[in-house]
Protein backbone atom coordinates (compact mmCIF):
# COMPACT_ATOMS: atom_id res chain seq x y z
CA UNK A 1 0.00 0.00 0.00
CA UNK A 2 1.05 3.65 -1.24
CA UNK A 3 1.28 6.59 1.27
CA UNK A 4 2.76 10.26 0.43
CA UNK A 5 5.15 11.83 2.38
CA UNK A 6 5.91 15.43 1.58
CA UNK A 7 7.63 19.07 2.99
CA UNK A 8 5.45 21.70 3.57
CA UNK A 9 6.88 25.19 2.65
CA UNK A 10 8.05 25.68 -1.08
CA UNK A 11 5.45 22.71 -1.31
CA UNK A 12 2.35 23.60 -0.17
CA UNK A 13 2.81 27.28 1.16
CA UNK A 14 4.96 29.92 0.76
CA UNK A 15 8.45 29.79 2.56
CA UNK A 16 7.51 31.14 6.49
CA UNK A 17 10.08 33.04 7.49
CA UNK A 18 10.82 35.03 4.24
CA UNK A 19 7.54 36.32 4.55
CA UNK A 20 7.97 37.03 8.31
CA UNK A 21 10.93 39.23 7.02
CA UNK A 22 9.37 40.64 4.60
CA UNK A 23 6.22 41.54 6.30
CA UNK A 24 7.98 43.09 9.27
CA UNK A 25 10.94 44.94 7.28
CA UNK A 26 13.54 42.78 9.03
CA UNK A 27 15.92 41.67 6.19
CA UNK A 28 17.98 39.18 9.09
CA UNK A 29 14.88 37.31 8.98
CA UNK A 30 15.38 36.48 5.20
CA UNK A 31 18.31 34.08 6.52
CA UNK A 32 18.09 30.34 5.79
CA UNK A 33 20.06 27.23 6.09
CA UNK A 34 21.75 28.68 2.51
CA UNK A 35 23.52 31.43 4.51
CA UNK A 36 23.63 29.43 7.94
CA UNK A 37 23.91 25.45 7.61
CA UNK A 38 23.74 25.31 11.63
CA UNK A 39 20.22 24.91 11.89
CA UNK A 40 20.30 25.62 15.57
CA UNK A 41 22.67 28.76 15.34
CA UNK A 42 20.33 29.65 12.54
CA UNK A 43 17.12 29.48 14.97
CA UNK A 44 18.80 30.62 17.85
CA UNK A 45 19.63 33.69 15.35
CA UNK A 46 16.18 33.91 14.60
CA UNK A 47 14.76 34.17 18.06
CA UNK A 48 17.31 36.67 19.12
CA UNK A 49 16.45 39.33 16.29
CA UNK A 50 12.81 38.81 17.42
CA UNK A 51 13.59 39.72 21.06
CA UNK A 52 14.97 42.80 19.90
CA UNK A 53 12.30 43.95 17.69
CA UNK A 54 10.30 42.64 20.93
CA UNK A 55 8.34 40.64 18.10
CA UNK A 56 5.64 37.69 20.08
CA UNK A 57 4.46 35.29 18.65
CA UNK A 58 1.25 36.66 18.30
CA UNK A 59 2.76 39.19 16.08
CA UNK A 60 4.28 36.24 13.87
CA UNK A 61 1.24 34.95 13.83
CA UNK A 62 -0.60 37.69 12.23
CA UNK A 63 1.83 37.94 9.43
CA UNK A 64 1.62 34.26 8.80
CA UNK A 65 -2.73 34.11 8.90
CA UNK A 66 -2.53 36.47 6.36
CA UNK A 67 -0.41 34.25 3.94
CA UNK A 68 -1.92 31.62 1.40
CA UNK A 69 -1.19 28.49 0.24
CA UNK A 70 0.39 28.19 -3.04
CA UNK A 71 -1.61 28.78 -6.08
CA UNK A 72 -3.24 25.28 -7.07
CA UNK A 73 -2.10 23.66 -3.72
CA UNK A 74 -5.51 23.25 -2.10
CA UNK A 75 -7.06 21.79 -5.40
CA UNK A 76 -3.46 19.26 -5.77
CA UNK A 77 -3.76 18.07 -2.12
CA UNK A 78 -7.87 17.47 -2.28
CA UNK A 79 -6.85 15.58 -5.33
CA UNK A 80 -3.88 13.65 -3.18
CA UNK A 81 -5.99 12.61 0.13
CA UNK A 82 -9.46 11.55 -2.32
CA UNK A 83 -6.65 9.18 -3.56
CA UNK A 84 -3.67 8.61 -1.32
CA UNK A 85 -2.80 8.86 2.42
CA UNK A 86 0.06 11.68 3.04
CA UNK A 87 1.73 12.91 5.88
CA UNK A 88 3.12 16.47 5.81
CA UNK A 89 6.65 16.90 7.64
CA UNK A 90 8.49 19.75 7.93
CA UNK A 91 11.05 21.46 9.82
CA UNK A 92 8.59 24.57 10.85
CA UNK A 93 7.00 24.56 14.41
CA UNK A 94 3.38 23.92 14.63
CA UNK A 95 2.44 27.44 16.58
CA UNK A 96 3.84 28.76 12.95
CA UNK A 97 2.48 25.71 10.68
CA UNK A 98 -1.54 25.88 11.99
CA UNK A 99 -3.19 29.11 9.99
CA UNK A 100 -1.92 27.08 6.94
CA UNK A 101 -3.10 24.13 8.19
CA UNK A 102 -6.78 25.46 8.50
CA UNK A 103 -6.37 26.98 4.43
CA UNK A 104 -5.22 23.70 3.26
CA UNK A 105 -8.41 21.84 5.25
CA UNK A 106 -5.86 20.25 8.37
CA UNK A 107 -3.95 17.37 6.44
CA UNK A 108 -1.67 15.70 8.62
CA UNK A 109 1.68 17.64 9.58
CA UNK A 110 4.64 15.89 11.31
CA UNK A 111 6.81 19.11 12.65
CA UNK A 112 8.28 20.70 15.83
CA UNK A 113 6.96 22.86 18.38
CA UNK A 114 8.06 26.01 20.36
CA UNK A 115 8.98 27.27 24.33
CA UNK A 116 6.24 29.99 24.19
CA UNK A 117 6.21 32.27 27.59
CA UNK A 118 3.21 33.16 29.08
CA UNK A 119 3.43 37.25 26.98
CA UNK A 120 3.99 35.14 24.23
CA UNK A 121 7.79 35.63 24.29
CA UNK A 122 9.38 32.48 22.35
CA UNK A 123 11.77 31.94 24.46
CA UNK A 124 12.97 28.52 22.53
CA UNK A 125 12.21 25.61 20.28
CA UNK A 126 12.08 21.51 20.46
CA UNK A 127 13.00 20.01 17.67
CA UNK A 128 11.44 16.11 17.87
CA UNK A 129 13.88 14.14 16.29
CA UNK A 130 16.71 15.17 14.22
CA UNK A 131 16.54 14.12 10.69
CA UNK A 132 12.74 13.45 11.08
CA UNK A 133 12.24 13.43 7.49
CA UNK A 134 14.00 10.47 6.83
CA UNK A 135 13.36 8.97 10.54
CA UNK A 136 9.13 9.26 9.24
CA UNK A 137 10.07 7.85 6.00
CA UNK A 138 11.93 4.81 7.70
CA UNK A 139 8.70 4.66 10.32
CA UNK A 140 5.85 4.38 7.59
CA UNK A 141 8.34 1.93 5.65
CA UNK A 142 8.43 -0.22 9.04
CA UNK A 143 4.61 -0.17 8.53
CA UNK A 144 4.41 -2.33 5.08
CA UNK A 145 3.99 1.19 3.36
CA UNK A 146 5.13 1.98 -0.14
CA UNK A 147 6.83 5.48 0.04
CA UNK A 148 6.51 8.42 -2.25
CA UNK A 149 8.23 11.36 -1.40
CA UNK A 150 8.41 15.12 -2.75
CA UNK A 151 9.96 18.17 -1.51
CA UNK A 152 11.84 21.24 -2.54
CA UNK A 153 15.33 21.07 -1.28
CA UNK A 154 18.40 20.34 0.63
CA UNK A 155 16.52 19.66 3.86
CA UNK A 156 14.17 16.99 2.38
CA UNK A 157 17.18 14.94 0.53
CA UNK A 158 17.21 12.34 3.22
CA UNK A 159 13.65 11.68 3.27
CA UNK A 160 13.58 11.53 -0.52
CA UNK A 161 16.72 9.10 -0.95
CA UNK A 162 15.10 6.87 1.92
CA UNK A 163 11.33 6.91 0.10
CA UNK A 164 10.91 4.37 -2.46
CA UNK A 165 9.97 6.69 -5.51
CA UNK A 166 10.63 10.75 -5.11
CA UNK A 167 10.29 13.81 -6.48
CA UNK A 168 11.89 17.58 -6.73
CA UNK A 169 8.94 19.84 -6.83
CA UNK A 170 10.42 23.60 -7.56
CA UNK A 171 13.99 22.77 -6.60
CA UNK A 172 16.68 25.56 -6.83
CA UNK A 173 18.89 25.25 -9.84
CA UNK A 174 22.02 23.84 -8.06
CA UNK A 175 19.64 21.22 -6.22
CA UNK A 176 18.41 19.85 -9.37
CA UNK A 177 22.02 19.67 -9.95
CA UNK A 178 23.22 18.12 -7.27
CA UNK A 179 20.57 15.65 -7.19
CA UNK A 180 20.31 14.47 -10.98
CA UNK A 181 18.94 11.01 -9.91
CA UNK A 182 15.83 12.84 -8.70
CA UNK A 183 12.91 13.64 -10.92
CA UNK A 184 12.01 17.14 -10.68
CA UNK A 185 9.16 19.05 -12.14
CA UNK A 186 7.83 23.07 -11.71
CA UNK A 187 4.09 22.28 -12.03
CA UNK A 188 1.34 20.42 -9.58
CA UNK A 189 0.35 18.41 -12.92
CA UNK A 190 4.03 17.52 -13.32
CA UNK A 191 3.93 16.07 -9.65
CA UNK A 192 0.74 14.24 -10.15
CA UNK A 193 1.65 12.50 -13.35
CA UNK A 194 4.94 11.44 -11.73
CA UNK A 195 3.08 10.40 -8.10
CA UNK A 196 0.56 8.44 -10.61
CA UNK A 197 3.26 6.62 -12.78
CA UNK A 198 5.00 5.40 -9.28
CA UNK A 199 1.91 4.16 -7.61
CA UNK A 200 0.44 2.88 -11.00
CA UNK A 201 -1.03 -0.71 -10.30
CA UNK B 1 4.55 16.39 21.18
CA UNK B 2 1.57 14.54 21.25
CA UNK B 3 -0.35 12.34 18.42
CA UNK B 4 -3.96 11.17 18.41
CA UNK B 5 -4.27 7.40 17.22
CA UNK B 6 -7.57 6.22 16.93
CA UNK B 7 -9.97 3.36 15.84
CA UNK B 8 -12.59 4.19 13.28
CA UNK B 9 -15.58 1.99 13.58
CA UNK B 10 -17.73 2.36 16.34
CA UNK B 11 -15.31 5.62 17.65
CA UNK B 12 -16.03 7.96 14.10
CA UNK B 13 -18.91 5.75 11.92
CA UNK B 14 -21.02 3.09 12.72
CA UNK B 15 -19.91 -0.69 12.23
CA UNK B 16 -19.72 -1.03 8.44
CA UNK B 17 -20.75 -4.72 7.68
CA UNK B 18 -22.82 -4.41 9.96
CA UNK B 19 -24.96 -1.71 8.16
CA UNK B 20 -24.12 -3.95 5.27
CA UNK B 21 -25.95 -7.14 6.45
CA UNK B 22 -28.72 -4.79 7.33
CA UNK B 23 -29.41 -3.33 3.86
CA UNK B 24 -28.47 -6.17 1.99
CA UNK B 25 -30.72 -8.28 4.33
CA UNK B 26 -28.01 -11.15 4.42
CA UNK B 27 -27.88 -11.89 8.12
CA UNK B 28 -25.03 -13.48 7.88
CA UNK B 29 -22.62 -10.51 7.08
CA UNK B 30 -23.56 -9.95 10.71
CA UNK B 31 -20.80 -11.87 11.81
CA UNK B 32 -17.91 -10.36 13.52
CA UNK B 33 -14.79 -11.18 15.37
CA UNK B 34 -16.76 -11.97 18.08
CA UNK B 35 -18.49 -15.23 16.39
CA UNK B 36 -15.40 -16.01 14.43
CA UNK B 37 -12.42 -15.20 16.08
CA UNK B 38 -9.97 -16.22 13.10
CA UNK B 39 -9.94 -12.90 11.41
CA UNK B 40 -8.86 -14.69 8.57
CA UNK B 41 -11.50 -17.24 8.48
CA UNK B 42 -14.31 -14.43 9.07
CA UNK B 43 -13.22 -12.58 5.81
CA UNK B 44 -12.68 -15.68 3.94
CA UNK B 45 -16.39 -16.57 5.08
CA UNK B 46 -17.33 -13.01 4.37
CA UNK B 47 -16.09 -13.32 0.53
CA UNK B 48 -17.75 -16.31 0.02
CA UNK B 49 -20.83 -14.97 1.32
CA UNK B 50 -20.58 -12.08 -1.17
CA UNK B 51 -19.64 -14.14 -4.07
CA UNK B 52 -23.06 -16.20 -3.21
CA UNK B 53 -24.95 -13.80 -3.34
CA UNK B 54 -23.38 -11.94 -6.54
CA UNK B 55 -22.53 -9.20 -4.52
CA UNK B 56 -19.85 -6.92 -5.67
CA UNK B 57 -17.28 -3.95 -4.82
CA UNK B 58 -19.73 -1.47 -6.28
CA UNK B 59 -22.71 -2.98 -4.89
CA UNK B 60 -21.26 -2.59 -1.36
CA UNK B 61 -19.67 0.66 -1.29
CA UNK B 62 -23.16 1.70 -2.96
CA UNK B 63 -24.50 0.63 0.70
CA UNK B 64 -21.43 2.89 2.36
CA UNK B 65 -22.34 5.69 0.47
CA UNK B 66 -25.60 6.23 2.31
CA UNK B 67 -24.03 5.78 5.60
CA UNK B 68 -23.40 8.65 7.98
CA UNK B 69 -20.32 9.24 9.70
CA UNK B 70 -21.32 8.68 14.12
CA UNK B 71 -23.28 11.69 15.34
CA UNK B 72 -21.28 14.34 16.73
CA UNK B 73 -18.25 12.58 14.89
CA UNK B 74 -17.56 15.63 12.50
CA UNK B 75 -17.71 17.98 15.06
CA UNK B 76 -15.18 16.05 17.70
CA UNK B 77 -13.06 15.00 14.54
CA UNK B 78 -12.59 18.59 13.55
CA UNK B 79 -11.67 19.81 17.07
CA UNK B 80 -9.23 17.13 16.91
CA UNK B 81 -7.60 18.37 14.11
CA UNK B 82 -7.50 21.95 14.84
CA UNK B 83 -5.53 21.14 18.51
CA UNK B 84 -3.62 17.56 17.36
CA UNK B 85 -2.58 15.97 15.00
CA UNK B 86 -4.67 12.10 14.24
CA UNK B 87 -4.10 9.11 12.75
CA UNK B 88 -6.91 6.65 12.53
CA UNK B 89 -5.77 3.00 12.35
CA UNK B 90 -8.28 0.86 10.93
CA UNK B 91 -8.83 -2.88 10.25
CA UNK B 92 -11.03 -1.79 7.29
CA UNK B 93 -10.38 -1.30 3.89
CA UNK B 94 -9.64 1.60 2.19
CA UNK B 95 -12.14 0.58 -0.63
CA UNK B 96 -15.02 0.72 2.00
CA UNK B 97 -13.70 3.64 4.11
CA UNK B 98 -13.28 6.17 1.54
CA UNK B 99 -16.85 7.38 1.26
CA UNK B 100 -17.15 7.91 4.65
CA UNK B 101 -13.46 9.44 4.79
CA UNK B 102 -15.08 12.10 2.56
CA UNK B 103 -17.61 13.17 4.93
CA UNK B 104 -15.42 13.48 7.70
CA UNK B 105 -13.24 15.61 5.61
CA UNK B 106 -10.13 13.40 4.76
CA UNK B 107 -8.04 12.49 7.66
CA UNK B 108 -5.28 10.07 7.66
CA UNK B 109 -6.32 7.07 7.39
CA UNK B 110 -3.48 3.96 7.61
CA UNK B 111 -5.76 0.55 7.21
CA UNK B 112 -5.93 -2.18 4.46
CA UNK B 113 -6.52 -3.23 0.58
CA UNK B 114 -9.57 -5.40 -1.52
CA UNK B 115 -8.07 -7.39 -4.37
CA UNK B 116 -10.80 -6.67 -6.90
CA UNK B 117 -11.03 -8.10 -10.33
CA UNK B 118 -12.13 -6.33 -13.38
CA UNK B 119 -15.73 -6.63 -13.07
CA UNK B 120 -15.77 -5.67 -9.35
CA UNK B 121 -15.84 -9.10 -8.01
CA UNK B 122 -13.82 -9.06 -4.43
CA UNK B 123 -10.93 -11.47 -4.87
CA UNK B 124 -9.23 -11.75 -1.47
CA UNK B 125 -8.14 -8.93 0.84
CA UNK B 126 -4.16 -7.94 2.02
CA UNK B 127 -3.81 -6.89 5.44
CA UNK B 128 -0.81 -4.29 5.43
CA UNK B 129 0.35 -6.09 8.73
CA UNK B 130 -0.55 -8.04 11.33
CA UNK B 131 -1.25 -6.24 14.80
CA UNK B 132 -0.58 -2.99 12.66
CA UNK B 133 -2.80 -1.16 15.83
CA UNK B 134 0.03 -1.63 17.75
CA UNK B 135 2.78 -1.11 15.75
CA UNK B 136 1.51 2.26 14.54
CA UNK B 137 1.70 3.13 17.63
CA UNK B 138 5.44 2.08 17.69
CA UNK B 139 6.69 3.67 14.53
CA UNK B 140 4.98 6.79 16.10
CA UNK B 141 6.70 6.48 19.11
CA UNK B 142 10.05 6.20 17.64
CA UNK B 143 9.87 9.24 15.83
CA UNK B 144 9.56 10.91 19.32
CA UNK B 145 5.51 11.37 19.50
CA UNK B 146 3.85 10.47 23.04
CA UNK B 147 0.60 8.47 21.98
CA UNK B 148 -2.39 9.08 23.31
CA UNK B 149 -4.77 6.41 21.85
CA UNK B 150 -8.54 5.47 21.97
CA UNK B 151 -10.86 2.66 20.28
CA UNK B 152 -14.07 0.71 21.39
CA UNK B 153 -13.26 -2.88 21.52
CA UNK B 154 -10.77 -6.25 21.76
CA UNK B 155 -9.07 -5.14 17.89
CA UNK B 156 -7.73 -1.89 19.43
CA UNK B 157 -6.57 -3.18 22.85
CA UNK B 158 -2.83 -3.86 21.68
CA UNK B 159 -2.90 0.07 20.27
CA UNK B 160 -3.99 0.75 24.31
CA UNK B 161 -1.46 -1.46 25.61
CA UNK B 162 0.99 0.32 23.67
CA UNK B 163 0.07 4.33 23.83
CA UNK B 164 1.25 6.27 26.41
CA UNK B 165 -2.18 7.24 27.61
CA UNK B 166 -5.46 5.58 26.50
CA UNK B 167 -9.29 5.42 26.95
CA UNK B 168 -12.12 3.21 25.54
CA UNK B 169 -15.21 4.92 23.89
CA UNK B 170 -18.50 3.14 23.92
CA UNK B 171 -16.98 -0.33 24.60
CA UNK B 172 -19.49 -3.29 25.06
CA UNK B 173 -19.52 -4.32 28.55
CA UNK B 174 -17.20 -7.26 28.79
CA UNK B 175 -14.32 -5.43 27.41
CA UNK B 176 -14.86 -2.29 29.78
CA UNK B 177 -14.96 -5.14 32.74
CA UNK B 178 -12.07 -7.14 30.97
CA UNK B 179 -9.80 -3.89 31.40
CA UNK B 180 -10.63 -2.10 33.96
CA UNK B 181 -7.03 0.04 33.90
CA UNK B 182 -8.45 1.74 30.47
CA UNK B 183 -10.95 4.75 31.17
CA UNK B 184 -13.34 4.89 29.56
CA UNK B 185 -16.41 6.94 28.19
CA UNK B 186 -19.91 7.23 26.65
CA UNK B 187 -19.25 10.78 24.48
CA UNK B 188 -17.40 13.12 22.28
CA UNK B 189 -17.47 15.54 25.51
CA UNK B 190 -15.89 12.87 27.86
CA UNK B 191 -13.38 12.06 25.54
CA UNK B 192 -12.38 15.48 24.85
CA UNK B 193 -11.81 15.64 28.95
CA UNK B 194 -9.99 12.57 28.92
CA UNK B 195 -7.56 13.72 25.55
CA UNK B 196 -6.90 17.76 27.16
CA UNK B 197 -5.89 15.84 30.47
CA UNK B 198 -3.74 13.38 29.22
CA UNK B 199 -1.98 16.40 26.87
CA UNK B 200 -2.01 18.71 29.78
CA UNK B 201 0.93 20.94 29.26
Amino acid sequence: MYILCSDLEGVFVPEIWINVAKATGIDELKLTTRDISDYDVLMKKRLAIMAEHNLKLPDIQAVIKKMEPLDGAREFLKWIRENYQIIIVSDTFIEFAAPLMEKLDWPTLFCNSLEVAPDGTVNGYMLRQTDGKRKTTQALQSLNFTVVAFGDSYNDITMLEQADAAFLFRPPANVAEEYPAIAWTETYNGLKQLIQTATAR
